[in-house]
């Protein structure tokens, strides 16, 4: 086959006159009558019109199934009424021969292709490969690989390496589950497939390599979320070898918010330095260790002049307040979103108003008559101000206040500044806390994280006063990764142990390959992992994981157009020393 | 921690006077007295030489092994005896102070590392983290992402986007041996990792996208060898829609020879085109269908005039004989040569000489007195020619001829251009054959490649006439891979499936998501998928596979350094409905 001159996204009025030699897939056909007719061809690139003005080739086509592939030879000729929505709607083709590539052999299709999103979903994934010739789902998969580039690129010219760790490797004692593989070579003994490449991006630092990153494969066997596929998901992985905090945020800094705001839907994006929270302000004046910056909204404290008002709940408790000023919303629009913050947050929300004549109003107003000027003043509150408000613990009033907050300003603009990304760190996560099912010290986040201080703190200070240099990256209210400066020095290590009790043995035990190669001088290096979906879903602005995802799984963990997984013949299992438990017996032993 | 001002190999006779904080490992230290030494301190990017002037200094390392990493403070001063070997030989810096970053708790290592190659491979792996400090060690990875990087830039320079396939699928019913991964939400089913994203890219292709390409990550169970580690392995997976042989070869012509030039041993490589040589022609011409172009030596048919000449292992069968000028081989050494032929080929090889006084000489030469001049004449030889005999059917004939030519290519450089990478397509691979075992028609390659001619040649040629559109990619004698113009259609798929006596059910049963995709419409396409990791090899002129791998596992299928495979807990069995099959009652079933 000699090729195609032009693809069909290609040609413009300056092609006029020329032969040209055109593929791709017959979309469709508006006949006009039996020697005129409208045929939109399509390809990767775009759609052509083509003219068909012979009896001839109207009958061949008549007899052509829509989606087959074909070959149209011809000459461009000027449009007489353009469109000007179609970058090759200035011209035509008209087909002097059209030849049948690749048949589709069916009248009917299981959906339309450019409405294959209204097409339920396992439809969908079991015929995926007509679902991507929509352009719009196609497009998502598009995005997503230049996305994947660019960042390639960017980390490239931050003088960071890619290193492809293996993924067959071995089981984690903690974390989530395990994919296991059983060995054929080693009877009884199975390989895990990686949760994240966290243990050799650590052994590449004690090996000596410096800028490490990876568009890392990592599995995970859980069940499906709105944003977790189950099975395997991608992280832009990273780690830096005697760097601290600060230097992988200047990285990632200099490198996402370019991306974001040239493909996103949005195309603003914070500038560096992101904005540094700690944890426990973020708890405080967000409500959230995700907060969502593009809403204006804070939360107050206002325990000491709510929490005795006499109304029932408030008592004893602590007190949160948002202020949301001119709010607008009817009774209706309040009950709802109460109701809402109740459904999400398990805990209730309460209000009032400052109305235009500065009375306290609606809501619990009426516990609050008597004190009107001292809750104006402590919450300094203007007429028109909505006062939202929750009460618990500290910890479930500032959550719960979190959700209000995240819930007040999606309900106006004026509270949120959509059209953008906000990036934060949120920063100086405690080290430790009192488990709340154990009551006594645990690690709060990641046990190999370096504790500020070191171990002057581990020793001296109140184990719950420490931080740790750990670090979470957060989006528009999304977080897209934990990070931290880890913890190299296998006597910090130790001690950090010992403060909840464990030993060296522990130690040694969760990850035996990292522990022995820190006893051979490690360098201090600090990483992060931006998840590749979460980032694409946020660019693409998408809320299903699924259709940034070019052969995605079920929420059921099934390939239904690959149909996997699958039954597999006994030999195969003999190989690896395995046979399948049935469910009967399996209950017996249980 | 306030970072380092440089890196270790950065410092030049311009920073004289400087002060600057280095960091690093800590490799070695040669002590002159009690207040001089002269420490090497060693990172990522190179080495500085430290001197210490202060008896404080000398003692604080001397309490300090080595291989800790340190942090130095201090000024740089230019040497009186300068090293032009180093790029920091111009310098030193003198330090002010040196504090350790992370001990090193050993005093002796496993190995030495810039000796590590010298070591075990299993202590190498075990500590591949100290392996990989070894900067001859560390360069073959950092060159493998390099090459890495390159090829992922210039496949889209080339207007390929990488898309990224799933690796939790389903078994192949062909093929290698596949890693099954017994699933949890549906007991009794498994995935399997995929051997190639073969399905996927030509599923991709009916999906719409046009130029497609992964550095894919491949799967087999099978044993290690020289050139394949067991486990995984990495492709250059690539397809394009529309497109033809032609198309798939002026992309790696245009993307390989730069990157083996840029990076390779050898600083030449072919320029495009590459020679195609059709597959009969390459067994014919030099007795291997992956011949290494840099040889110069040609085979020649001689059954004609030596067949008969009385020799016994000639009579009535093809002889080949290849002809090697001013070959200045004694007599041991063309013992030896024979010997390996026959050690590598499993058959003999024979010779002859023309002497310079144009006389038969040695070897087989009495059988052909008689007939000297035919000799001569048919085989067209020189005085001070060499001639190299095999003999048996033709496909036998040719092969040892193949490896005779092969060894008589490395013997000399007059036969050999031994530093260039010379590339060349192998083409028209025959559709089927007469299979050895089976004396029946059988598909040759791939049943999925496209045959030359189409459906007219599946119906009116003798099957065993038929080519196909299936071609190699082989450098310097290596098969870097197979590649084809995929069957697309349906019917032809059928039809030759047919001719082997198989019907649609077991085209459909092969693969029957990639089935249905063709019956809806597909392009014409074409791929190949050269690996990485003897790419990586040929360029680094590397003869074992684990020395450009990160983390390889041992040929026994283990990563000795995170102890994978390992058992699991029997919880973890559980959740996945199997069980281990105990040495003994596998037997019993067999």
């Amino acid at each position: 086959m000699q090729g195609r001159t032009h693809n069909c996204g290609e040609l413009r009025l300056e092609n006029a006159g020329q032969e040209v030699r055109l593929v791709g897939w017959y979309e469709n056909i508006r006949k006009v009558s039996k020697n005129l007719g409208f045929l939109i061809l399509r390809d990767f690139y775009g759609t052509t019109q083509i003219v068909v003005e012979t009896e001839e080739i109207m009958d061949q086509l008549s007899e052509l199934n829509y989606e087959s592939t074909i070959q149209v030879d011809g000459v461009v000729r000027e449009r007489s009424s353009k469109n000007a929505k179609l970058p090759t709607g200035d011209i035509e083709v008209v087909p002097t021969k059209i030849e049948v590539l690749g048949k589709c052999r069916y009248n009917e299709l299981p959906f339309q292709i450019n409405h294959s999103k209204e097409a339920d979903e396992n439809i969908r994934l079991k015929y995926r490969y007509l679902d991507l010739r929509n352009p719009e789902v196609k497009g998502k998969i598009v995005l997503r690989s230049k996305i994947v580039a660019d960042l390639r690129q960017s980390m490239t010219a931050h003088d960071f390496m890619e290193i492809t760790t293996p993924i067959l490797t071995c089981s984690s004692p903690e974390g989530a589950r395990d994919y296991l593989v059983p060995s054929r070579n080693h009877p009884g003994k199975f390989y895990a497939l990686p949760q994240a490449p966290q243990q050799f991006k650590q052994l590449l630092m004690a090996s000596g390599f410096d800028r490490y990153f990876q568009i890392a494969p990592c599995f995970r066997d859980e069940d499906a979320r709105a944003d977790r596929s189950p099975g395997e998901f991608y992280q832009l992985d990273m780690e830096m070898a005697f760097a601290s905090q600060e230097d992988v945020f200047a990285v990632l800094e200099d490198v996402l918010p370019p991306i974001f705001s040239k493909y996103g839907i949005y195309k603003e994006a914070s500038k560096p330095p992101f904005k540094r929270i700690p944890y426990l302000e973020a708890m405080d004046k967000y409500g959230s260790d995700k907060p969502d910056l593009r809403i204006s909204l804070l939360v107050q404290d206002a325990t000491e002049v709510l929490a005795d008002c006499g109304f029932g709940p408030f008592e004893g408790k602590t007190v949160k307040a948002i202020i949301a000023p001119e709010f607008k919303g009817t009774r209706k629009v309040i009950d709802k979103l109460c109701a809402d913050v109740e459904v999400q947050s398990g805990q209730k929300a309460y209000w009032f108003r400052l109305d235009e004549k500065m009375e306290l109003v609606g809501g619990i107003s009426k516990f609050l008559q008597d004190k009107k000027d001292a809750v104006v003043a402590a919450l300094g509150l203007k007429a028109g101000d909505f006062v939202g408000l929750t009460a618990g613990d500290l910890k479930t009033a500032q959550k719960t206040a979190g959700v209000l907050r995240k819930m007040l300003g999606a309900s106006s603009d004026a509270y949120m500044k959509k059209d953008c990304y906000e990036f934060c760190w949120i920063v100086d996560f405690p080290m430790y806390e009192i488990g709340e099912e154990s009551g006594e010290l645990e690690f709060c986040h990641n046990p190999f994280s370096m504790p500020q201080g070191g171990l002057d703190a581990l020793e001296n200070q109140n184990p719950l006063d420490i931080l740790a240099y750990q670090y979470d990256l957060v989006c528009n209210g999304v977080e897209l990764s934990s990070g931290a400066v880890r913890n190299h020095d296998p006597e910090i290590m130790v001690k950090a142990f010992n403060i909840v009790g464990l030993g060296e043995e522990d130690v040694k035990a969760k990850f035996p390959a990292m522990y022995n190669a820190f006893c051979y001088g490690a360098p201090p290096h600090a990483g992060i992992a931006p998840g590749v979906d979460r980032m694409v879903m946020l660019i693409a602005g998408e809320e299903s994981i699924r259709e940034i995802i070019p052969f995605p799984m079920n929420k059921n963990a099934q390939d239904v157009m690959m149909g996997a997984p699958a039954e597999v013949e006994e030999r195969q299992l003999r190989d690896v020393h395995i046979q399948i438990v049935k469910e009967e017996k399996e209950k017996t032993e249980e």
